[in-house]
C-alpha cells in the first residue's frame, strides 16, 4: 500500500468479555465508525503526525477488568439486599461495579485506557419495581449508604460516578410502560426504558398498545440509543429536534419520586398556579434528592413523512447566526432540527458528509463561499404537513434574504443518517492516541458571539487543537452552543487542565454551565459562579429537605457537598 | 315607562373620594358597563325577580371609609419608614390602608359594602427603588413586622389582605423599563409596571425606546388594565392569549427578588440544564418568599394586522371539546386567543354579545343547533402572517369535521372589544344584591368531563343559580376550565359557604385549584389536598429558607403558616 493510499488499521472487533474495551467502546459493541479519509488528513495535518502515527494501537484497554477495592458492606448489609431485591438482581464482581460507576467523557475513556479504577460502588442492584426502591432507600437511609443510579450510562459529566462508593442501582428492569393516554397524548412510563424501545413502542402503539394512532417521542440527543427516559428528566437533556419539540423538561407532564424523606409525587395537569413549580424543581436534580421511579411525558403524532429537510451554506457565521435568530423570532413555527456550524466545523463537515470535492463544493467556491468563513445550516421540519412546508418555505426566505445558498435536502439527510453514529469515531482516535470531546453551555443571542470567541480563542490557543461550534438549539432568546474540540492528547493530567480552561472561559464569558448534559460532579465547581451563591444554597436547602444524611448521589453531584477548596468561580 | 320596557336605574357616578365604593368599583373610575336588556331579562327569570326588585339600589358603599383600628408600629418603626422612603411615600390613613389590602373578589365586594374592615396593613409605603425594599425589608426582619405587596389590586384570592397587619408595600412607584434588549427580543422592567403602561410602551416601542420595531407583551388577562407585570409573575397568570403566548412562566427569563434571607437573581439564558429550575421555583411564591424587584420577559413583534378572527357553533360540548383538542394536538400551530363556552354560556353569550335574535340566531335554530346544547368556541390568531392564516385555515377544517357552523369572525371581534369590560358587570348586580363570581382550574383532558360536571352539578344544585363555564386556556394534554356563577345572593356567610362548596368539587373531581387566578389566602385551604402533603412540605422549607420569621405575606399564603383546622383535604 502507497504511503498516499494509506489507511490506518482502524480496530473493528468486538471488544473482549470483561474488558475495558467494552466499557468504553460506544453503544453497540458491533457497530463502528471510522474517520474517513478527508478527516484522516485533516487530522494528521492539523496534529503534525505522519501516517507513522497511525501503524500501532495503544492502551487499548483489551485487557479483563481488574482491581482489588474490596466492598465495605458488612455481610449483614450485603444480605439485606439480597433479601430485598433477590440474589439474581445483586451483583458484586469488578466489571459490573465499574460498569454502572463510570459514563462517556473523556476522563471516562482515558482512564479505562489506562486501566484505572476508583470510585465504584461496593454492590450492583437491579430493582424490579418502585417497592424494591423504596426499600432500598429506606435501609440505605438507615444504615448511612450512598445511592448512584445508572440509567443508560452515557453521562459526560460523571454523573454516575460513585464516587462514595455504596449501591449502585441498575435500573435496567424499571423499563415499563405504566400507561398510554391518547386523548391526552400523554405516556406514563417507569425511568428505565430506553430511547429507542421508548420510540418504538410509540411508533408501533397501534399493534403493542391497542392504540388509535402512533406517536413519536421527538426527544433525540446524540446519545438517543444509549440513554433512558428516566436519565432525560433527571439531567434536563435536550435532543436535536428540541427546537420544534421542546426539551425534557417541556415534556414532562408529572413524576414520581423516591427520596430518603418520602415519596414526592405530581399530578398531571397542563399547567397551574398552585405556588412554585415542584415538577421544575425536582427536574436536573440528577439523583441528589431522590429516585424517578415513573414519569408522564408529553407524546406527538408520529408523521415523519411530513418533514422537509434543507440545508444552506452562508457566507460568514454572523450572517448565519442572524439568520437563526431571525427565524426563531418571526413566529412562522420552528424548525425541528436546527443546527448551524460555524466556519471550521463546517469545513469539517464537508469533509464529513462528503460535500468536499463534489460539485456542489466547487460552486461554493466559484459563488464567493470562502473556506474558514463559509457556515453550514441544516435540519428538518416537523409536525402538520402544511404548517411543516410553511416553515420550510419561509424558513427558505429568510435565509436567501442573508445571502444564503440552498445546499439541497441532502446534505441534512446525509447528517440525519449518520447522527446517532459519530460517537464511535472516539474509539478510533483514541487508538492513537487523539482526544476528541465536547462542552455545551447556552446563551443570549446578544452574548454569543463574545463566548463563541472567547470559548473558540482558549481552545485554539493551545497549538495544533481542532475547535468546532454549533448551535444545536435555538430559542427566541438565545441558544445552545456546541463546543467540540479534537487534539493529539492522551494524558489524564493534561486533558483535565485543558477541559478546566474551556469551562472557565465558558463561565468567564457568561454563558450557563450547561444546556442539556447536565451538571454532574465534572461541572459542579463552576456551578456556584454561573448560578450564584444565594441561588445555590437554595439547592442546598432542599438538598438537606429531600436528603438529610446525604446519601443520594453524593461527592460532588451539583456541588451539594462540594469542598470549599473544589469550587471555581472564575471573575467575569 | 311601561313595565315592559323597565331599565333599572344602573348607577353611573364616579365612585365619592375615600368611599367603599371607589374601592368596591371595578377599574376605571368612569366606565360602567350595565347589563344589556336581555342579560337583564335572563336574570330577572332564573333568580325569580320583578322589576320591583331593581327598583331600589342596596348597600352601594357610598360611605366614607371610616374604622379606628390603631397602628400597632411604635413610633420609632414609623419615624424609619419614613426615613428609608421619605414622607411623602408613607401613608397611614384610612382609605389608603384599606385600599391596598382588599382585592377584586366577591368576598372583598362583599365587605366593603358591609363596611366591614379588617385585615389592614398598619403602614403603606411606596418605595421608590430596590434600595428601598431593600432596606424595609432588613428592617421589618428585624422587628419582625409582616410585609405585604400590592400591585394592581386585582387579586381575586385575598392575595394581598394584610392579615397580620404591618407594612403593605404600594408598587406604583416601582414601574420603569430597565432595558429592552431587541436581538433577545426581551425586556426588563420593574414590577409595578401596569398591563397597559406595558403594552403602550412596548407598541411604542419605536418612538419611546428607540427600538428598531414595535413589540407586543402578549399577555392580556381580563384584569389586563388594572393588573402589574409583578403580579403576573408572582401568581403564574394567563391572559387570553396564553394559548398561543404561553403563560407568564413561559415568559419570564430572569428575576430579581429580595428575600429577608438575601437578594435571589437568575440569569437571562434561554435554557439550561444546571439543576433544578430556580426561576420556576420563584415564580408563584406570591409574596411568601420574597418581593420581585425586576423582571425580564420575552416580548413578541406586533403584528395586530396579521390576526383572523373565526367564531363557530358546535352542536354540544362533546363536539367542541374534541375539536378544541384536536386543535391543539394537530402540530399546525396554535390559535391565540380560543375559548370554548358550554350550553349555558352560550346561551348567555349569544344574549351579551347580541346574536340572540339576529338571522345567524334563526339560522343556528332552523339548522339544528339547540338552546342548552350549542356551544360557542371563538378567537383568533396570532403570528407571521402565513402562519396566522394557516391556524385559522386548519383550525377551520377541523371545527367543519365536528359539524360546526361558521359563525362569522364578528362574533369573536365583538367579544375582543368588551373584553375587558365584564367585571363592570359586577356593580351593578350588587347593587341589586346578585353576585356574580368566577373560579377555575386546569386539568386533563381525559378528566375533563368529569370536572366540568361534577363542579356544575353543585352549582347548579342551589336554585334560581347561572352556572357558565368556558375553556379559556388549551393545551396539548388539557385545559382550563373557567366558571362563572350568578345568583341572588348576598350575605356574606351565605356566600363563603356556597364558594367553599365549589371549591371542594373542584378538588374533588381532580382539578387544580387554580390555573392563573393563584392561590392566595382565599383557596389556600385546599392546596394541600391537591398537592399533597410531601410537596406542600418542600414549599414549607423553602419558605423558612427565605422567611425564616415569617414576615412576607403571613396569614395563610400558599398555606405556608396554615393551622391544621382550616386545612381543606376532600376525598377524591
Amino acid at each position: 500500500m502507497s504511503d498516499r493510499n494509506f489507511t490506518p488499521n482502524w480496530y473493528e472487533e468486538r471488544p473482549p468479555k470483561n474488558s475495558y474495551r467494552r466499557l468504553l467502546k460506544w453503544g453497540d459493541l458491533e457497530e463502528f465508525k471510522h474517520p474517513n479519509k478527508r478527516l484522516f488528513t485533516l487530522m494528521k495535518e492539523t496534529f503534525n503526525l505522519t501516517n507513522d502515527d497511525f501503524r500501532e494501537r495503544q492502551k487499548m484497554g483489551l485487557e479483563q477488568v481488574d482491581y482489588d477495592i474490596p466492598s465495605k458492606l458488612s455481610s449483614e448489609q450485603t444480605e439485606k439486599f439480597i433479601e430485598i431485591a433477590g440474589a439474581e438482581n445483586v451483583k458484586t464482581d469488578n466489571y459490573t461495579r465499574l460498569r454502572v460507576s463510570y459514563g462517556k467523557t473523556m476522563i471516562d475513556l482515558m482512564r479505562l485506557r489506562e486501566g484505572i479504577v476508583e470510585n465504584i460502588p461496593d454492590i450492583v442492584i437491579s430493582p424490579r419495581s418502585k417497592k424494591d426502591i423504596l426499600e432500598i432507600v429506606q435501609y440505605c437511609n438507615q444504615e448511612l449508604i450512598p445511592i448512584y443510579v445508572y440509567g443508560g450510562g452515557s453521562s459526560v459529566t460523571r454523573g454516575t460516578e460513585a464516587v462514595k462508593g455504596g449501591v449502585s442501582l441498575d435500573m435496567i428492569y424499571m423499563n415499563k410502560v405504566i400507561e398510554l393516554n391518547e386523548t391526552n397524548q400523554t405516556i406514563t412510563v417507569e425511568p428505565g426504558i430506553t430511547g429507542p424501545d421508548y420510540e418504538k413502542i410509540l411508533n408501533n402503539a397501534v399493534s403493542e398498545l391497542d392504540a388509535k394512532r402512533a406517536y413519536t417521542c421527538g426527544h433525540f440527543p446524540q446519545s438517543f440509543e444509549f440513554t433512558t427516559v428516566g436519565g432525560w428528566v433527571v439531567t434536563r437533556g435536550a435532543g436535536q429536534n428540541s427546537t420544534y419539540y421542546g426539551k425534557t423538561e417541556d415534556m414532562v407532564v408529572a413524576q414520581e419520586y423516591i427520596t430518603p424523606s418520602g415519596i414526592i409525587k405530581t399530578g398531571e395537569f397542563p399547567a397551574h398556579s398552585c405556588g412554585p413549580d415542584i415538577d421544575q424543581l425536582m427536574m436536573g436534580n440528577e439523583g441528589a434528592y431522590g429516585i424517578l421511579v415513573s414519569v408522564t411525558m408529553k407524546i406527538f403524532r408520529h408523521m415523519p413523512k411530513n418533514q422537509y429537510h434543507f440545508s444552506y451554506m452562508f457566507k460568514n457565521w454572523e450572517d448565519a447566526k442572524n439568520a437563526a435568530r431571525e427565524i426563531l423570532q418571526s413566529e412562522f413555527g420552528k424548525p425541528s432540527a436546527f443546527r448551524i456550524s460555524d466556519a471550521e466545523e463546517t469545513d469539517v463537515a464537508m469533509k464529513l458528509y462528503g460535500i468536499e470535492g463534489s460539485p456542489i463544493s466547487s460552486l461554493l467556491s466559484r459563488r464567493g463561499y470562502k473556506n474558514n468563513e463559509k457556515c453550514l445550516m441544516l435540519g428538518y421540519t416537523d409536525g402538520e404537513k402544511d404548517f411543516a412546508k410553511l416553515v420550510k418555505n419561509k424558513l427558505h426566505k429568510v435565509c436567501k434574504s442573508y445571502g444564503a445558498m440552498n445546499t439541497t435536502p441532502l446534505v441534512a439527510m446525509k447528517w440525519k443518517q449518520g447522527r446517532f453514529k459519530d460517537p464511535y469515531l472516539r474509539e478510533d482516535l483514541g487508538d492513537y492516541g487523539l482526544m476528541i470531546d465536547t462542552l455545551e453551555c447556552s446563551v443570549s443571542w446578544s452574548n454569543m458571539e463574545n463566548v463563541h470567541t472567547g470559548v473558540r480563542n482558549f481552545i485554539k490557543s493551545r497549538p495544533n487543537t481542532i475547535s468546532m461550534t454549533h448551535i444545536s438549539h435555538s430559542y427566541h432568546q438565545g441558544a445552545n452552543l456546541y463546543f467540540i474540540f479534537i487534539a493529539k492528547m492522551d494524558d489524564i493530567k493534561e486533558y483535565k487542565e485543558f477541559q478546566k480552561g474551556v469551562l472557565d472561559n465558558i463561565q468567564k464569558f457568561g454563558a450557563t454551565m450547561s444546556h442539556h448534559h447536565g451538571i454532574g460532579k465534572m461541572n459542579a465547581p463552576w456551578l456556584e459562579g454561573q448560578i450564584g451563591k444565594n441561588q445555590i444554597e437554595i439547592l442546598r436547602t432542599l438538598k438537606k429537605h429531600f436528603d438529610p444524611n446525604n446519601i443520594m448521589n453524593p461527592g460532588g453531584t451539583l456541588a451539594l457537598d462540594l469542598d470549599e477548596k473544589d469550587k471555581r468561580i472564575i471573575k467575569k
